[in-house]
């Protein structure tokens, strides 16, 4: 049963977001999107989200917030840092950046607010990266807060995420029959390699322990 | 007593800012200053601003904020609109950029961490303009605990402008030894006229109604 109102999707083209998506048009009845470019190495994830987006037939927008990239090195954004998403116990990985989520999330609200939707829907998880704050239920509700002082709107961030591992991410895109768009169109790799991506970097082997997981759990049901 | 500790002014070269920044100057061992450019019609303002920052002998940036205006039109980026802060009932006056000093602030948060400051100052202020939602208290407190859990610091968020009047305003300018300086080199006016200004837009009248009802209390003393 799907509610009578808009939902704007935060989307890169991942797994995560690329279910978030199709959470959303199952929840909404009309649904847009916007992908944000900042800089990242990976500028191809802007091509795979519009692609995915078109196949979706919703609606799809890019925003330039490369502002944030003169505010903070890291090796998201800057070449020369070799990534590394192992962390040192105590301190953030340093893929990091500083509050992007907020920016993001900040951006997407007043855009939301300018189509006349208040629901805004966004693929965080504390579950397997508590290392990342912006990513957290106590921020996202915080920033809830903040946004509607702000603008005097009652936006409603939705996390469909939030508390899933990713075996069970893997399982709601199953539950929503895009198991395999997902498997084969999405790009989550932080090397930029659609799919099943390089195999190595720390996104591809979370990516995939959440696919042997959830294949597991399917096959002894 | 001047603390040890540095802080970060959001600097625009008005009347209200200018205060700001000597009131940071008094309390703070150093400081440093941030200006927006977001497209507005008076890009002098960031002239004025700099000039001001070196008589003041602080660091000045300008940072380009400019996706703002593509998110929202409105009389203070769009020229085809004509300026009008009288508002009617229940309605925001039309120089309101929705979420603006939210975006503002994140990034001068974002900034004020690249440089080991937690201490920002800011001065909005809610006793003349309770139009704008983003420049009240309680949105501030809202912020400062989302932008603290977004990035896992300690921000502290001044705002010595909260509860003062225009008036009020003009007397702490005289405390700071500043009165001159903010009379002749301030830019506040929405036609982009420094000092004295148009005498007619709405933040002239503001301007100059506080500097009367000021100069009155100063003689009466």
């Amino acid at each position: 049963m799907k509610e009578k109102e808009s939902a704007l999707v935060c989307f890169s083209g991942g797994q995560d977001s690329t279910t978030c998506l199709y959470w959303a048009i199952e929840n909404f009845a009309s649904v847009h999107t916007v992908c944000f470019s900042y800089g990242q190495k990976h500028s191809q994830e802007i091509e795979v989200a519009r692609a995915i987006a078109q196949k979706a037939n919703v609606s799809f927008e890019v925003l330039d917030v490369s502002l944030i990239s003169q505010l903070a090195d890291n090796s998201l954004t800057n070449p020369t840092i070799a990534m590394d998403e192992t962390k040192p116990e105590d301190s953030l990985p340093n893929t990091f950046v500083p509050g992007r989520n907020m920016v993001f999330l900040t951006f997407v609200a007043i855009m939301a607010r300018t189509k006349g939707i208040r629901n805004i829907v966004t693929g965080v998880s504390e579950t397997d990266f508590s290392g990342y704050p912006d990513c957290r239920d106590t921020f996202i509700r915080s920033l809830n807060v903040t946004l509607n002082l702000a603008m005097e709107e009652h936006f409603i961030l939705h996390t469909p995420l939030m508390w899933l591992d990713k075996s069970e991410v893997w399982e709601l895109s199953d539950q929503l029959g895009i198991f395999e768009l997902v498997q084969n169109e999405t790009l989550t790799c932080y090397n930029g390699i659609p799919a099943q991506g390089c195999g190595k970097c720390p996104a591809c082997e979370l990516r995939q322990s959440g696919l042997e997981s959830y294949l597991n759990k399917k096959t002894n049901i």
